[in-house]
Parts: structure tokens; C-alpha cells; sequence
């Protein structure tokens, strides 16, 4: 260590900055060590992309109804304390760190000196004068919180939501252990890849000793400003979600209720994740009219099959002259639609993702030896109930959907999402205390 | 396929925009279909990132002292072919096709109608509407061009250049087959990460029959604007870096000059790539004092140990009141330091990479079993020549630098980069054709 003064920081980068943090109304505690300019230009919904910030207080948690934001890092955590004070003392840190980090903080103040003292530092610093990007930083509980391999770690067996349901084995699944489930989930948003990441790095660590990294995983969603974003395969993708700005879409389809089992997720919502790698080679090389009719639309315009315009009506009983569906029995788009599912919908805020490539040996002919992407979709789905939700719609398109030729499901958990947290409270408050 | 009167596709999303195009500046072929949208507002250095656009031909190749947009994705593929005519006319369809997509256009012209005939599409459409996001592609040669398996199979063997060296071995190379090496080098970098990828992609598939994937790799980069960014151990990185805006460093430390076993690479340059994959958790919890230790520089302000600003000079002779060296003999920063290095420099155009986790059992004490990220840095660096650029400045490094503690180097390649391609020319015509 070098015994000379060390420099004093840069005032301009590190000024408390708790008046901006009070103005994007966040019930911060004192301390916040954040780039001034980030929290003094900062505002929701500003035009600035990198500018916006999102609150994390709230009746709901962010990161659900939010406008989608470009990146997002998802990650399950594994618990591997059997303390219950453990898992609460662990909540609240997160709940601090992620109010701090949404409003364009570091995950705690950091130190007053450029060159520290002998401790770690509590924030990594990679998203230093980035702005807070509009960041959201949203928490859920798996299956494995209330109970794991039979064991009641932490007594709460008796609050799991009945409708926090363990996903049936789905035609087709191709799960890998090491990126399926987990007892507890981080899905960090940004318009930033880095802030994304940054955000979760910091809360794994402060989860160090308590829970472990069982995924993660980077996405991103490349949109035409105000128009639906498409995915990999080159098609619109979201067309036809339930529209964020009716509540009461949202309060029917997204945000669970008051039910009598977990009165403590009312306001919450469920969420599956699903990593789906799809084959763009082979997609690549089929005909455009077979791709439209594997999702029921035009890939250009969007618009459904025989329509004109993307928000045109998806008319499934429309025939063609020989009395052919016009929208394939088996196409995306049908086997999907709310009206094929008993009225079901689901909040689909899916993300691309992309881990460059991989050296594959296929076991099926023409038995190819060949680098192939390791890219696809980190599906991510908000529901008020996945049994009336994602389990049967997904049923339906496992078996059925023409897309699986191209798709291939390797990744799964469920989380109950619990509502947000309350100033001075924490998220999941209500499950350990009510 | 449906037999009903395919929609006419919008005029608005795929006007032609040669007008547009020649404003640009390069000499396209006509048919491009591109977002009119896009082309019309593009500007070289627009301030919008979205609507940059950069030049395709010129004396030299894009990308290498152009100024770093936020993303890329670098892949290099294995020539398949025996035939010299197949390299030269996918050098021809690559060359044509990076035009186009540098300024926003597709890969090829789109069919003029919505629902397609059946031929697959020319291009995978997921980069429609999203602008040219400054987009630059870079091609380079690998050995295995010039002979592989010793054998010269396009008649090329003499006229490889002895700057493009099999790269050593170095101390602590962890090398992966499946990431390293490559014939061709593509590398794309646009402000946004749909659009890199996308750019690859069509040109891999361009490429079908004649070469194949060997590995592929999405990278990023997060600058606070005008300032330096942060790598993901969270140091500034590049502050040394040659200036680009100084020719007579490029000429001297980065473009090729033209040397009498390969005239045809003047205006062109070496370019070395490495997957070194970083230990993140582990540095995390490194004291703040160590971390500054190991870069020999302040982590917050940038600046060498014992200064104040980012910019000060790197006095590696300045000791302490003890007759230490204030700057750490094994310090990143004083190993790579062209004054370590027979005044060498090389220009670093290095991105992060985030690849989410992997399950790792390590081999050695405390053999932890746990799932890691696979993140860390896609390091790439252009020089005029390699024997005095990368190699002995990592000779250095990968002996003595305190950093390997944290990073390990998974992947590499090395590229002889031509010079631009002229309007009806392509890339390495003068290797093939002089």
C-alpha cells in the first residue's frame, strides 16, 4: 500500500446528493454517494434515456407494468443459510441497495478517499457517472423459500401461495439444472447493459454467506422508438400483450389478489422465466411465407395473416376460398390468443439474449459438428395465476406450436413477486411478518 | 402457404433511398431497401447514436480508429472451400453487403411483397427501423488463409505477411479450441447491440458453403459520455491509449505500412483479440488499496497512484518517502507502459463481455463448487506490427502483471486487417489480385 496522501475524490462525482434523491421521491436514508450530475438531470420518464429513473417504493414493485427499458440482467440465488433472520436481514440489505442503485446511487456511500483504506470496496464502481438509466430492480420468491427437499428452512411451508405452483414437465423441455429455478430472484432493467449487471453483482454480493448465484443471465430488446420491438427470428413480438395503461386489464390478468393463502402477495404477481435458445441458422434458411405462417403474421408489417396493419384484429374464424384457416391451425399466433385459452392472458416482457457461440455435435441427422449461436429469448412472463396463466397456454404451444421446430427450452423457474415495500419496510415484508 | 392477396408492403418502412445513400457518401449499387426513416435523417457523427452513420470505403477499414460505439459482436469463421474463386466472391458478397448495412440498409434488397414467395428472405429483418446506429464492419485474414494444415489451398502461402505471426504461447494461456483462431475476422460495432449482431449474421450467412462459424462473441461498452469507461472491474480503461486523433501515432503504431512480402496490407493492420475472462467475485472482495495496487492506478479519478487526474503523466521513476516505487513494480499500468515496452504502443478497442454464469468445479483449494460469471473482456487491440505490439508487451504481462490473479485468458486470435475497399472494389482485392 502506498503511505503517501492519497488524492481526495472528485467532489463533482461523488457529492451527496440526498435533495435529488428526496425530489425522485424515494425514502432514502442519508448517505447516498451518487454522480451529481446523474441525480441533479435526473427525472422519470426523462427524454434522456440514460437520465430517467424509475421509483423503487411503491404499491407494486417496478420492473412489471414499467415501460420496457433496453437491458436487463435476470438471476436466481440459491438460499444457503437456515436462519430466518438471515433471509429478513438479507431482504432489508437489498431493499436499500436497490432503492439506492434505482435513484443513480452506489449499492452503499463509498469511501471518502480515492485510495482506500484496507476493506473492500462496497460498490464495484463499473457503473460510476453512468446515470441511473432508468434502472428497476425487481425481487420474487421460489418455491424453494417456503420449503426445500421436504425441509421447512425458515417456517413458511404454511404461507406458500398455492398458486406458486411447481411448472409440470412441458412436452419438449429441455431444462438444464444449472439454469433452472432458484429460491430467490433479482431481474435488474436499465437502458444501460452495464448499470443492468452492475446492479445485480452488487446484490449477489451483498447476499454473499446467505444465498449463492445459481443463474444469470443478460438480455436486451432493440426497439423502433415507439413502435413493437421484434425479437431474433425478425418478427414483431408483443403485438398483442395486455395494455399496461388499463388497470384493470392489470389488476385482472397481472396483479395477484387478496387470496386467502397469501394475503401477504396481494398486489404482487407471479412471474416465469423461461430460456428458450432458438436455431436462427435453420430459421434463417426457411421461406418467408413458411416463417409468417409459423407465427400467423406478416413479418414486415406485423399485421396478421390477410390483414393489413399490425393492430389489426386477429380474426382466427377468417377462411380463405377453399375454407382453409387463414391463420394456421398451428401457427404462434392462434395457438396463443387469448381466445385458444379460455380468455387467459399473460403479461409477456420477454428479452433477447445472445452468449455468442457454442460447438455443438448434434445427435440427430444429418448429425452436424458445427459452431451454432447460443442466442434466443429469456422469456419472462407476469401473471395473477400461472395455472390459469402461462401452465396452460403453454401446454397448448409445447405440443402444438409450429415454432417448436426452431425453439428449445432450456431454462425455467417461477417466482411469486411479492407487492412493493414501503419506505423504511422491505420487500417480502409481509410474508415474515404479517 | 395462404393464396390471398399478400399486403403491399409500406412504402413508408422500404422506400428506396439511393438519394440518401450517395449523401452518405458510398458508392452503392441501387436497390437499396432501407428504412426511409433512417437513411434520411442519417448523419455521419449525428449526435443521435441511433441515426450515426459511419463510411464503409475509404483508404482504411472502418472500425479501428473509429471512435468506440457500444456494442459489437466479433466471429471468425473457417474457410470451407478449396476453391480460390469461392473466397474471392465471398470477399466480393461481404464487401457489398457491409456497405449496405453500414448505412442502414438490409444485407440484400427485401422482396416487394409482405408475405413472401417461397424463398427465404435476404435478410433476417430484426434490425428493420432501428437505424444505422453507427455501424461499422471490419474483416481480417487469419493464418489459415494463407496455409492451414500446411497446405496453401488458395495459392496464397507466399504472400503471407510475416507480421501475421502465430501468436506464442503465453504464461498462463487457458486457451478453448472452439474460441480461438479463425480464417476470417468480422467484427461489427454499432450503438446497439441488435444491430452488431445482425450484421454478422447475414454476412455468416452469406458465407454458407463457403465458411463456417469457428466462434462469436457480443461485447459492450458503457462510457459515461466523453469520459473514459469503466471496464467491469470498475477502472477506467483506455486513458493511455494512443490518441487517434494524431495520424502520425496511427501511422507509426497502428496502420500496416507497406513492406515488401505484403505491399498489398499497406493502409491495413494487425489485430489481436482475447477472451480473458475475469474472476469477478474474487475482485470484488479485494481491499480498494489492493485493486489500486494491482492497476497502479486511483480506481475513482483514473489517475496514476500518487496523482490527481485521470490525464496526469505516469511517472514510473516517482518513489516514496522510503525508496519505494510509488507506481508497483508488478502494476498493470507500469508493465504495459510504452516506457516498459521499448516505447511499443498498440491502440486498445477492447469491449466487456457478459455471458451471464456457468457451473465451475474448481481444481484447486478451497475446491469450490458453484456457478461464476462468465463475463470479463473481449481485449482487442490494432497495431502496425505485433512482433513489437501484443506479443512483448503481453510476454511481460502474462509473467509478471498482478492482475492474472483475476483474469484468465480463454480465447485468441490474430488477423492481418487489409485496407479499405474502394466503390466497386472489395475487401483484399490487392491480396488477390496484384
Amino acid at each position: 500500500m502506498t503511505n503517501d496522501q492519497p488524492p481526495r475524490p472528485s467532489r463533482r462525482g461523488f457529492l451527496k446528493a440526498g435533495g435529488a434523491a428526496v425530489a425522485a421521491g424515494a425514502g432514502l436514508g442519508t448517505g447516498l454517494a451518487a454522480p451529481q450530475a446523474a441525480l441533479a438531470k435526473a427525472q422519470p420518464h426523462s427524454a434522456d434515456p440514460q437520465m430517467a429513473v424509475e421509483p423503487f417504493y411503491g404499491a407494486h414493485q417496478s420492473g412489471i407494468v414499467t415501460p420496457q427499458q433496453s437491458h436487463t440482467y435476470v438471476a436466481a440465488l440459491d438460499l444457503t443459510t437456515d436462519r430466518r433472520d438471515d433471509v429478513i436481514a438479507l431482504l432489508r440489505a437489498w431493499t436499500d441497495a436497490a432503492a439506492r442503485l434505482t435513484q443513480g446511487g452506489t449499492a452503499a456511500a463509498l469511501p471518502a478517499g480515492d485510495a482506500g483504506d484496507n476493506k473492500s470496496a462496497p460498490d464495484s464502481g463499473d457503473a460510476l457517472g453512468l446515470g441511473p438509466n432508468g434502472l428497476t430492480v425487481t425481487f420474487g420468491f421460489g418455491p424453494g423459500l417456503f420449503a426445500k427437499d421436504g425441509k421447512d428452512r425458515y417456517g413458511l411451508a404454511a404461507r406458500r401461495p398455492a398458486a406458486l405452483v411447481d411448472l409440470p414437465r412441458f412436452n419438449g423441455d429441455q431444462l438444464i439444472a444449472e439454469k433452472t429455478g432458484g429460491d430467490l430472484f433479482i431481474q435488474a432493467c436499465a437502458n444501460d447493459q452495464q448499470v443492468a449487471f452492475h446492479a445485480v453483482r452488487q446484490l449477489a454480493r451483498l447476499a454473499y454467506g446467505t444465498a449463492a448465484m445459481r443463474w444469470g443471465q443478460a438480455g436486451f430488446l432493440s426497439g423502433p422508438r415507439g413502435q413493437t420491438p421484434r425479437n431474433l427470428m425478425g418478427f414483431k413480438d408483443g403485438t398483442n400483450n395486455p395494455s399496461t395503461a388499463k388497470p384493470q386489464l392489470m389488476n385482472e390478468f397481472v396483479w395477484a389478489g387478496a387470496s386467502a393463502d397469501a394475503p401477504w402477495m396481494e398486489g404482487g404477481t407471479y412471474t416465469v422465466v423461461r430460456r428458450i435458445r432458438i436455431t436462427l441458422e435453420h430459421w434463417d434458411n426457411m421461406e418467408l411465407g413458411f416463417q409468417e405462417q409459423v407465427f400467423g403474421r406478416h413479418k414486415y408489417s406485423g399485421a396478421p395473416i390477410g390483414k393489413k396493419n399490425e393492430f389489426d384484429a386477429v380474426d382466427l374464424k377468417e377462411e380463405d376460398k377453399d375454407g382453409n384457416p387463414v391463420i394456421p391451425e398451428n401457427s404462434h399466433v392462434r395457438l396463443s390468443n387469448q381466445a385458444s385459452n379460455n380468455g387467459a392472458q399473460i403479461l409477456r416482457r420477454s428479452y433477447s439474449y445472445n452468449d455468442g457461440t457454442n460447438f455443438y455435435i448434434e445427435r440427430w441427422p444429418p448429425w452436424r459438428q458445427e459452431t451454432e449461436y447460443d442466442a434466443g429469448l429469456i422469456f419472462v412472463a407476469h401473471q395473477s395465476d400461472p395455472r390459469t396463466g402461462f401452465i396452460p397456454i403453454n401446454e397448448r404451444l409445447a405440443k402444438f406450436d409450429m415454432m417448436n421446430q426452431f425453439t428449445t427450452h432450456v431454462g425455467s423457474a417461477i417466482f411469486a413477486v411479492p407487492p412493493g415495500a414501503k419506505p423504511g419496510s422491505y420487500i417480502g415484508a409481509g410474508l415474515f411478518e404479517t
